[in-house]
């Protein structure tokens, strides 16, 4: 058990104390390399009931983290629609993240961070993975697994790639594929990162991160996950503290302070090299068919969500409804751009609570 | 006259031969700062007539240059919308650009550029500038002023600027102020180039410039100049010349290949400093009334265009008709983003030959 290396306080505050971490042993990485030991980061809330049938793996989206009850509070709790009273719910960190779970930041054999030298892991050993800590937790067969965007990616990946381990599969906000803006907005992160001079080809001191390049690429990543009516909602042109312009390259827009804000936070939680491990995990991932698989099916969308936009979901509904699996999509109108499946309690809440109850 | 110091083989290509400079004298600036010293690139084509009556003025966007007939070859040239054998065809590049115009890359009176010495000029500032080079070609009105986004703001400004200068004004996917997505937009760009630390606050040598961060400025411009739908139609999925992943952070996707190629051309051409001064001078233009303007406008949109959207359009329309001017607007259907404004040569220019030619 070897949680990330990261002891920045900030960085550890942003995971719950109630954090357990779980030896999975090698692993034969889908790009060929081995990675030794892994070590999977998890929290649980609920009770397994007697016959183990009550569990819900949540997964996380590119920034999250094992603590769902946190970032998904909205969706994961007492009496919400994943009903931490009535199901063993289960969320974990990602392999390849910086959260506790075998990563970019972990220590390789040798005492030093994998850094470079941790392999470009796929969506599929992402859920090999979580297979193995549910399988040990005495689990044959989840209730259900959720996600958002890179969330519902390994919810669908459970599906395909064990047919029979989850009962019901709920995708918000996400999709089959990315598609070529998709893999844009990912790759223009990316080359952020890679041209900070501090990146140093990936093996950059922990002390001393390319922080530039990580700050920027999350502001491109708010810039998807926004919509142009919450932006201007939130702040349309409104100068930040003052009424009228400064002639400066400093802060003058109410909306950059917001970015420059998102970016410092993000930069003290999360590691560049893990940014570019899951980015192309996102990228690569390429189901173009739903045969196979023995779950039930619920996809959710948001109207302005221009990242994953409805129609991505629709296609997940013909592929669902072409391989014989009893499936739904339902469309949520809101103005809040990609965000909404972060935010929105009640709607994408009441369908899916139902989907999971019944 | 003194031309951008800049004088590398490619950024000298871009323009063309028959670019003329002419002094303008000194500006004051709307920010309170004074440029000693200002020239003016331009580039003529087509004959003034007798009456100094037929001619038409063409502003360039964020990236262009006085080379009209070049960067908007199905637009300007003869028997084009912007017809080179009917008018007096002018182009310039804009005040704080870096193609022959006084901007940062431009020397001071101390003999060495402007660099961070450079004040934020305006879009007021760029038509001020014209207005001069304008009135010194003996042209007392235009005829008609025309540009796609920021070129499309300069076109607003002359004639709300100093009613009566231009009869006819043509703005294509163009708005009378950013909204906070726009803003956004251009502010992380402007991080990329900050951030990197060859920017060295402004002062960077000519030929040691923050390239790495104009480059990601630049992709993410592309970002925003494409749509979904020519993304998908130009790279889909597909890899860079091979059927599947290599498992690389280095080229995987046509796309990627695309935007690096894309950010490549344009650190050769462009001045990390004049960026910033430009997509300032865009974030702060804002007006709100027509009101007091001589002109007759025509705005031309494109439906996938989300990053100046028709909705845009739409409202200078409302301002123009109660300001009680004539206006016309005409939402054109294409797939291309706001590269429409570029590569439409149909839609557009039919509606905006008939408006020049009434």
């Amino acid at each position: 058990m070897d949680p990330a290396l990261f002891d920045d306080n900030e960085r550890q505050a942003a995971v719950a104390d109630a954090r357990q971490f779980m030896d999975v042993g090698a692993l034969d990485c889908e790009c060929g390399a081995s990675i030794p030991s892994v070590t999977i980061a998890y929290e649980t809330w609920g009770a397994l009931n007697a016959g183990r049938s009550n569990a819900i793996l949540v997964c996380h989206a590119l920034s999250g983290d094992s603590h769902a009850i946190g970032w998904w509070d909205r969706i994961v709790g007492p009496g919400r629609a994943v009903d931490t009273d009535k199901y063993f719910v289960i969320g974990t960190n990602c392999l390849g993240g910086c959260q506790g779970t075998t990563g970019p930041t972990t220590r390789h054999e040798d005492g030093k961070p994998w850094c470079s030298r941790f392999p470009l892991v796929t969506i599929g050993d992402m859920v090999e993975v979580q297979m193995r800590l549910v399988s040990a937790l005495g689990i044959d067969s989840l209730h259900g697994a959720c996600g958002g965007s890179m969330g519902g990616m390994q919810a669908l990946e459970w599906s395909l790639r064990k047919p029979g381990s989850v009962k019901k599969v709920w995708m918000t906000g996400s999709t089959r594929a990315h598609n070529a803006m998709q893999i844009a907005f990912n790759e223009i992160g990316r080359e952020a990162i890679m041209r900070d001079p501090k990146w140093r080809s990936g093996d950059y001191p922990v002390n001393d991160p390319p922080m530039d390049g990580l700050a920027v690429a999350r502001m491109i990543g708010h810039l998807s996950y926004l919509s142009e009516a919450s932006f201007e909602h939130k702040f349309a042109r409104r100068f930040q503290g003052k009424s009228g312009p400064e002639w400066t390259l400093g802060t003058e827009f109410e909306v950059e302070s917001y970015l420059s804000h998102q970016a410092d936070k993000f930069t003290k939680r999360f590691d560049p090299n893990s940014y570019l491990v899951l980015t192309r995990a996102l990228d690569y991932y390429d189901r173009t068919s739903l045969k196979g698989s023995q779950s039930e099916y619920l996809f959710t969308s948001f109207t302005i969500d221009w990242l994953y936009p409805t129609q991505q979901s629709l296609e997940l509904l013909r592929l669902a409804q072409e391989a014989g699996h009893p499936a739904k999509h339902v469309e949520i109108d809101l103005p809040y751009g990609h965000d909404a499946f972060l935010l929105d309690a009640e709607q994408q809440g009441t369908v899916a609570g139902t989907f999971f109850a019944r």
